[in-house]
């Protein structure tokens, strides 16, 4: 295969092998767009290039005849005499990375050549200045040097001329800098080549290594971006937007980027090169500002948009030169957009005829959605933070800081917003995380405790900011360098990750009829069902208004940690004797059963999916070290010697790996049987009301297909002494579940996989603890993405993949369901439906998330197939 | 297929079909065995009552005709007048379950037929006495009247008559007697049927039932018997060894089965019924006195002894009777053995040219092997034990029990032989264990701490012990109801779980000559390999002279552990900037090169494999409680409070799945380059010294293949710095590794199974806290057998199968190797065998059971391909 493509016989090669940038430089080749003349190295080259550590052989024989075939098209020479073939050198990977390569313009220019340039245009200041912006570009791009170098140099010389602006240098200032730019990049023990076909040897060879610098990988880290892309490298003859007054460069969108409206939109510099604008070194004009100046000129660069979009069907960034009053489109992308003009243009473009409503469902990033129904940080108005976490939940909000649940309550009563501020939560901060307008924490990932419940409440919260230090004691903490008291000011974008000082300005969500209208497309097109997880009617509400066909997972131990239930709990678990017990459960049962009755209630005629108690039971009580710092102090209060004496008995090394979910079901069967009686009383009260609730219920952590025998026989009397029965089934969420899947499966009616269980034990990693290795594993790159939020499919996804298969094989009627947190992440959905599941449940924001992923999924698959 | 064979006809047909007495019942009858006429009722009957809880159909007939044939054969009638048909009716289950299962006696006898036997027997003592046996024993197995109230109401009876021995009661004396017992029984709400067939039905039926029984269930659990194997029932026509002086009953062993010497063996008891002798209601005299009395009929039963040797080609436990003057053998089995006997024997067979070598391999019990190397208690002179835990390290001890580490140097250095007895350990204990005898401990499985270190060292050990409770403080310790205190003697059997009060008296071990022709045929046979873990040159000389072949894991971080390492451990881990690192890091190095020098001189010419360190650095400082408690005590030391800091940073909520392993080695990856550099240091300097050293390296707790890129990238200057390389391979124990092990196996040399931590997080079980639900789960048969001591074949298993498939399929060259626990466990180490790998890796002693079970795994693999 060839690595080199002029861009009128690429039409037609995919994305993949030309990058973004030249697919969209051949396209528009090939569709009459005024592209100047240029060539594409194929992303194939590259990956060559890093595979190996070696220039592709043939490559540049091939670049020689790219080379040769410009110099025919323009009539101009490279490294020639006279007005020279002068070419841009731009990185161009197959997915979009704004910023994150690097460009290098007017290459092909020797100081030899700029005396041919300024001849053969009558424009020695035009020469000059093409000449020291070359400079400034290899010495930085190829060589390494500092950008800041050039820019104080020029800014020295700027200030020596008493020059305001560039323009106002001359020639000879020009000619001057560009000898001080070179002799700076000599002082740094570099050397610039004199030589036009070195210069473009060593340009591509800068393009090629740039894939690898940090801010790249970042950036693909952080959008998920496969390592082995690679990017093409575009070389294209140059035109001048710097020819004087009738020449210029800009930028343009088709549509407004951040709302969405059909409006041609960008910027406009006058007697500038396109860097001009990108680095921000001068300002240029909005475009509306040419309609007025040069209404032709605007109309030409319109109705190239209008032509773009209809060529593209999308909305399109593009950007263009316009040389001597000629314009010149130097390249089209689609154009990056906000949540809320993401799904406004994929409507309207639908409405417009341009595109399908399936092809509109691809248009909108289905993470995003969330966002939309929450307030957001105004980026117009915004301070810098003063802490960066991670973006755990959506939405921005702004409140005092409250270090503790009892200071929640308190400055709550006192009428005033808050947000949580604490080192990690755990479930004793639930009240405070009802009262919190925000939840803000030192630790955790973006699977923490704070992290799902924040989601599941719909509550903004940033997690895991390494910057905050917290003493609640001393009613203090700090961000950074800032000490803060409680009750102070602060803003936390759930968003961005962002924390700041005060109180920023917010905006309000901008969906509305447009995102109700592509969900509605979505729903009809999906085959995967959407679930929510919710623990209270209030979210089972919610997760209802927002689309959600049922509830897949009711964590009925969160129902225990409201403070009367907290201490039936404990007197439960604290019993001396059976008649204590007794006690404790009858009153445990009737809670449960008012819970119950309201989330079915709230679902009335969907299925809502109980799950049996799973924690382990010392999570009712308070923590270890509390307790014995006491005694340490002798400040046991009278009986706290005894409840010492339990929680040291129940206290475990790996409570993840402990007793608890059915291991305790199995040996406390009285709370098992305790919970299904609730959910069956509830289920005959509601039906005597004249409500249709559909319980079913599961059982947590199963190893083994003996432990699902046992349990169901543990239930078979309660459905005998009820007179009916509800579907049982068992979540998957332990390897050896998963690799027995055949045998539990003819047990049971349905499995519900908890991917965030068995994603810890596939890999080996608790996400409560894996804040100490997890950033780093991310930044080197040992893990191409949190498996904790995106879902693993080659681990843990085999096993999955693998459980379906066998436990259909040996009951075909079992239903399928994911309730853990990738149920609400996009990439995860859509394998969730490509393995075949029935649905999926997630927290109900996430719930939009869940409901366009699964859309996507089908209309990928019908694309596929 | 029939239910119902007559002996004579069931030759040949399997012991799965007619249990073990029927079998051999069976194939006695073939060969000509004088065995009194009979049926057997197959194991399906049994299955099929099981399984559908109903007589299988058509049962009642097939019995019908059995009897019939019965008659014809004594020429008795089943319920007839005269001399009548009686006939015992016993369990034989495919499985020797001896005491497990109840037999009845005198079947078919009533009241009416008592007189009949009288006359027939002209001896009415005789008739009545049979009669009040069936009683009992008809009213004990059957209709579930407790044993003791027919005991005492004999012995009420004989002190009533002032009668010394049973013989002294008189005819009438028995029929009074047997008539209390019908009254006790109706007294219970039961009826004695005076209908033959009904007892007979009723009795068949109870001997199904029992296979369901407690004590059998406990044995079947214990033996790991499967539950559906069930029970099949031998009806066999009564002989009768109370006829008189001339008639008599006995047990006999082809062979001493507590030494395996050559002799008849056993008992013999005058003018009585079989059971007397089983239930020890009376004491029978050695066979060697008949020898004396009667050498006709000793020598008449010490042909047949021999005959069933050679019949049945094994040591052979018989059952007989004398029917005035004629011996009847009622059953034969293989006899029950010691370990010493059963590998005495094995070999003798074969000198006997009775078995070959290969049979002999299978006549040994591979598990039974290590505690062949270790003293045991003396079952002579054993008083009860005061505890029972888990037998976690063959062997046992005796010693003055000391509760810390600092009391084990104490009374060690004063001269006295010590057992440490802690709740559990940890690894600050290891010098205190070291210098045990024994360990006893409260908590923790099989494969806890204190099991894993002991039975490394050597030491016999007792873990798990529930009555066991230790305060150090006040140094005492409470062993149930007795309070002891620091420096009581105690002893302990590691072999059996039991612990003792005081000194018991042991006895040496036997092992000799024997155990290593029978090992060194193993090795010839065996095609897998068999390493030891050691961690220690004196562990390392050990594991060879007990025929390991290799180190298949040296625990680096074990090496840390002591005082003055430990030291340098913790200042790297504290230390404030680069510069303290180094000082510890090179400190480090020394101590690991030594130690590394010292293992591999021992296993010289020999495969030695490092794992890297493994386990989180919490594990090298305080506990986070105790430096918690000083502080709240106000009572921390000075530089403590920053210890407390970093104690606090590393503290985890679930260090099994934290930060250790090769996150750790990757994020501080001087630790890991430092203990290559350490190796090939040792391996240089040994060369130099003339050995021939052969180190191979792996990293632990991989879930990913770029983790071992990553890794592997940073050891790769190491190598080029010594200009030599070693093996470098992984262990695979997270399930992820295994699923992904096409990935990984390119990279590597080799694969160890992990398979202690892979077992835990397939089952989401830490073996550290399973100790409060696997015991009930054991008891309950949620599981048939501890996953953590014999390997899961069905789950983890699985996950071995597939790695080695794919992992060979992308590296043909691919070593394999299992280093858990399960590397010493017999059914697991066939288990490794069947699978193909090449080697396992075991605690020192149980090399001698890897040995063993992997060449019974070649025999077996032969039978059956």
């Amino acid at each position: 295969m060839p690595f080199v493509y002029r861009f009128e016989e690429a039409g037609g090669l995919g994305r993949e092998l030309l990058g973004g940038k030249g697919y969209a430089l051949a396209e528009m080749a090939r569709a009459g767009f005024p592209v100047p003349p240029g060539f594409t190295i194929t992303t194939g080259a590259c990956r060559l290039f890093h595979r190996s550590g070696k220039v592709p052989e043939g490559l540049w024989d091939e670049v020689e005849r790219g080379i040769a075939a410009l110099e025919e098209a323009t009539g101009r020479a490279f490294g020639g005499a006279g007005l020279p073939l002068l070419v841009s050198v731009r990185s161009g990977a197959p997915v979009s990375m704004p910023g994150m390569m690097d460009t290098i313009l007017n290459l092909g220019l020797t100081e030899r050549g700029v005396e041919g340039l300024a001849a053969a245009t009558q424009n020695p200041r035009f020469a000059w200045d093409a000449y020291r912006r070359l400079l400034a570009m290899y010495g930085e791009v190829v060589l390494g040097v500092e950008a800041a170098v050039f820019a104080n140099l020029l800014e020295a010389m700027k200030a020596e001329r008493g020059a305001e602006r560039d323009l106002d240098l001359s020639a000879e200032d020009l000619a001057e800098l560009a000898a001080r730019f070179k002799r700076a990049i000599e002082e740094r023990g570099h050397r610039f080549p004199e030589e036009p076909w070195e210069q473009l040897r060593e340009a591509v060879l800068a393009v090629f290594k740039s894939w690898d610098n940090p801010r790249a990988r970042v950036y693909r880290r952080h959008y998920q971006i496969p390592e082995d892309l690679c990017t093409a490298v575009n070389v294209q003859a140059m035109v001048f937007g710097n020819l004087g007054e009738d020449s210029g460069t800009g930028v343009g969108f088709t549509r407004n980027p951040a709302t969405g409206k059909k409006e041609l939109y960008g910027e406009y510099l006058k007697n500038a090169q396109g860097e001009d604008v990108v680095a921000g070194v001068r300002t240029p004009e909005p475009l509306s500002r040419l309609k007025e100046e040069n209404p032709a000129l605007y109309a030409e660069i319109a109705a190239v948009a209008e032509k773009l979009e209809r060529h593209f069907r999308d909305m399109q960034d593009f950007e263009f030169t316009v040389e001597r009053g000629k314009l010149y489109l130097l390249q089209s992308r689609a154009g990056k957009r906000t949540p809320e003009a993401a799904v406004r243009i994929a409507v309207d473009l639908v409405d417009e005829g341009l595109i399908s409503e399936e092809e509109a469902l691809l248009k909108v990033d289905a993470g995003s959605l969330p966002a939309l129904l929450r307030a957001r940080v105004d980026p117009a108005s915004a301070p810098e933070p003063v802490g960066r976490g991670l973006p755990a939940s959506p939405g921005a909000a702004v409140g005092h800081a409250v270090l503790s649940p009892e200071a929640a309550e308190d400055w709550t009563a006192r009428g005033f917003d808050v947000i949580l501020v604490r080192t990690e939560t755990s479930p004793e901060d639930i009240t405070g995380m009802f009262l919190a307008k925000g939840i803000l924490t030192a630790r955790g990932g973006m699977t923490s405790h704070a992290a799902v419940v924040a989601r599941g409440m719909g509550v903004p919260a940033v997690v895991g900011t390494a910057s905050l230090r917290v003493e609640p004691g001393k009613k203090r903490f700090f961000l950074g360098e800032h000490e803060l008291k409680e009750g102070d000011l602060i803003s936390i974008d759930g968003s961005t990750g962002a924390v700041y000082l005060g109180e920023v300005a917010l905006l309000e969500s901008g969906a509305g009829e447009e995102l109700k209208r592509l969900l509605s497309w979505a729903d009809r097109i999906r085959t995967l069902g959407v679930r929510a997880n919710a623990d209270t009617p209030e979210d089972a509400q919610k997760a209802r208004e927002l689309g959600a066909e049922g509830i897949g997972l009711v964590r009925t131990e969160h129902m225990f940690f409201e403070e009367e239930k907290l201490r039936w709990m404990r007197a439960l678990i604290l019993a001396d004797d059976e008649a204590e017990a007794k006690v404790a459960l009858k009153r445990l049962f009737d809670y449960q059963k008012q819970d119950f009755k309201g989330i079915l209630r709230a679902m009335d005629g969907l299925p809502v999916t109980i799950r049996f108690l799973d924690p382990p039971l010392h999570e009712f009580l308070p923590p270890l070290v509390e307790l014995e710092r006491k005694e340490a102090q002798g400040a046991l209060a009278p009986g706290e010697a005894k409840l010492l004496k339990q929680v040291r008995a129940l206290a475990e090394q790996n409570p993840m790996l402990g007793f608890r979910g059915i291991r305790l079901l199995l040996i406390r069967p009285e709370i098992l049987t305790m919970q299904l009686e609730a959910l069956l009383a509830a289920t005959r009260e509601l039906r005597a009301e004249g409500y249709d609730p559909r319980p079913e219920a599961m059982l947590p952590l199963i190893s083994d297909a003996r432990e699902v025998e046992q349990a169901f026989e543990r239930l078979e009397p309660v459905f005998e002494r009820y007179g009916f029965r509800i579907p049982l089934g068992t979540m998957i969420e332990t390897p050896r579940a998963a690799l027995t899947a055949g045998r539990i499966a003819p047990l049971v009616e349905f499995f519900s996989y908890g991917t965030n269980d068995l994603t810890q034990l596939t890999y080996g990693i608790s996400r409560d603890d894996a804040g100490k290795f997890l950033p780093d594993y991310l930044e080197s790159r040992v893990f191409p993405y949190d498996p904790t939020e995106r879902l693993d499919e080659e681990g843990v996804g085999r096993l999955l993949a693998l459980s379906v298969r066998e436990g259909r094989e040996k009951n075909p009627d079992l239903k399928l369901g994911l309730c853990g947190e990738h149920g609400g992440e996009a990439h995860s959905v859509k394998f969730a439906a490509r393995i075949g599941l029935d649905y999926v449940s997630a927290s109900p924001y996430r719930v939009l998330t869940a409901r366009l992923a699964a859309a996507q999924a089908e209309v990928e698959k019908r694309a596929s197939g």
